[in-house]
């Protein structure tokens, strides 16, 4: 396995690979890797030749008051995981690297970037799209792979690539839970242990709203009502809970089958986010 | 020569020209194609195998109160003059094509493109950077090559591309001028002839601050008055003439070696822009 730090090297070695006819796919990630994480791995394998994982803490997607100082950072553990799984090659650059002095130039998706979790996280996804354009010049993949549990952001990268006309296909994989099913998320590691079983009450409660709506409960605010409440009792704070049309990402007051139930929520300092499918037979894990 | 109008077909082209190690050039234009765009094609032809010229007038570069509809548009003596300077391949996508439905991403650069024109085009340098982006990855280009009179333009996308790591090398290429030195434009043909004559003023009064400066004035403001007064008694009417440093485009009260004048100015209702060195020889033409 290798491991590139240049952003000019990985691009070198991938103009290479592709003038071979190496067919190359990319899993952007954060870092901190965890079995969420491996599905992608595992879902690039399928699709292509070479994979390559980026671990790239990336300071313009978060927020003046966020985590990004404190985002938990494991280089050697992520390196043995992604050895573990097959990954062809780690691009672990560092932030003079992907932001050079005078840097001045962003990309930014201006309707499916508003609502959920762009209303109280204005500027991130203005950050995720200008990395993830980074990256891919940086990387050059046939395909690249995002996970289900940042609903938004798949939604918002295929329609930037779609935009730009970029030559990268965006595949998308579900959700990856613990047993009991909490959606893995790297920031998991934040909660106490009262607040980690606490937590569990978004899971549990979409899948209660899910439930309602297969035995043909279609009001969208009565639906959301029931989430909000069983949040609430297990004291998490809610950033939202929207009913939206998978596509459009807009409200829909009556759930229909591309009705996309998305919850964020607080418990203790941490943020959490989650969706389901309403109209679906279940929640897996 | 090819002619392509959709962006999948161009791209799966220049994929297949990639993989066979042929070096791509591209020579972005509006159309209505003059000499100075063929110094581009010129240009572009010493640095690559194969020669792309993508012909498309960007609405989003225009401001809701600029030229966008009635921009000369000329496809026939284009793609004659595209064949006579060894063109390859034209792509000439229409509007639908470069901008689909629900088209909501943006490519902005912040620093560079405040300045000069983007004062009074407060939204032209972001259509530029979308465009310019989308066009990359239409054609997949080795190296893309700009004229200096869009000098502001040409930093601008040099900018743009560090930052992006898009794998594009950009070259540009001076300014091509008319026998009396009127520098080319295809907003020339919007001139009467007496405002044609009049615009001249525009280069003999960069030439005359020029010559000043090489006989030893260094005051910014005095050079920018000369040039002031030249074009307002030959009737045009200015939007901005400044001398910068031309990296950084701002302001330099004293001329070193890198300072650049620069100017738009409208003579009828056509604006018109130039812009020179002021520590070198001459204005050639």
């Amino acid at each position: 396995m290798l491991t590139f730090e240049s952003i000019s090297k990985t691009q070198e070695f991938s103009l290479s690979l592709r003038r071979k006819g190496i067919k190359i796919a990319l899993v952007p990630t954060m870092g901190f890797l965890h079995e969420g994480h491996m599905s992608l791995v595992k879902m690039a394998r399928m699709h292509a030749d070479f994979v390559m994982l980026s671990i790239f803490v990336n300071p313009t997607q978060f927020g003046p008051n966020e985590d990004f100082s404190k985002y938990p950072r494991d280089f050697e553990g992520d390196s043995e995981l992604c050895l573990k799984h097959g990954v062809d090659l780690i691009f672990h650059p560092d932030a003079d690297e992907m932001y050079p002095d005078l840097s001045s130039t962003w990309v930014e998706e201006t309707i499916l970037s508003k609502p959920l979790c762009g209303k109280s996280r204005p500027t991130h996804f203005r950050g995720v799209c200008t990395v993830v354009v980074k990256l891919f010049n940086a990387t050059l993949p046939d395909i690249a792979i995002f996970g289900e549990k940042d609903y938004q952001q798949a939604a918002v990268i295929k329609r930037m690539v779609r935009d730009l006309n970029f030559p990268v296909k965006i595949l998308s994989v579900p959700i990856v839970r613990e047993h009991d099913g909490l959606a893995m998320s790297s920031r998991n590691k934040y909660l106490s242990p009262d607040e980690r079983q606490n937590a569990l009450a978004i899971c549990k409660s979409l899948d209660e709203a899910r439930k309602m709506a297969m035995e043909g409960e279609l009001s969208s605010s009565l639906l959301a009502e029931t989430v909000k409440l069983r949040i609430s009792q297990a004291g998490g704070n809610i950033d939202y809970i929207e009913i939206v049309n998978s596509e459009t990402l807009l409200p829909e007051e009556s759930v229909s089958k591309n009705s996309l139930i998305a919850v964020a929520a607080y418990f203790g300092g941490t943020r959490l986010i989650d969706n389901c499918f309403l109209i679906h037979k279940n929640i897996e894990y």
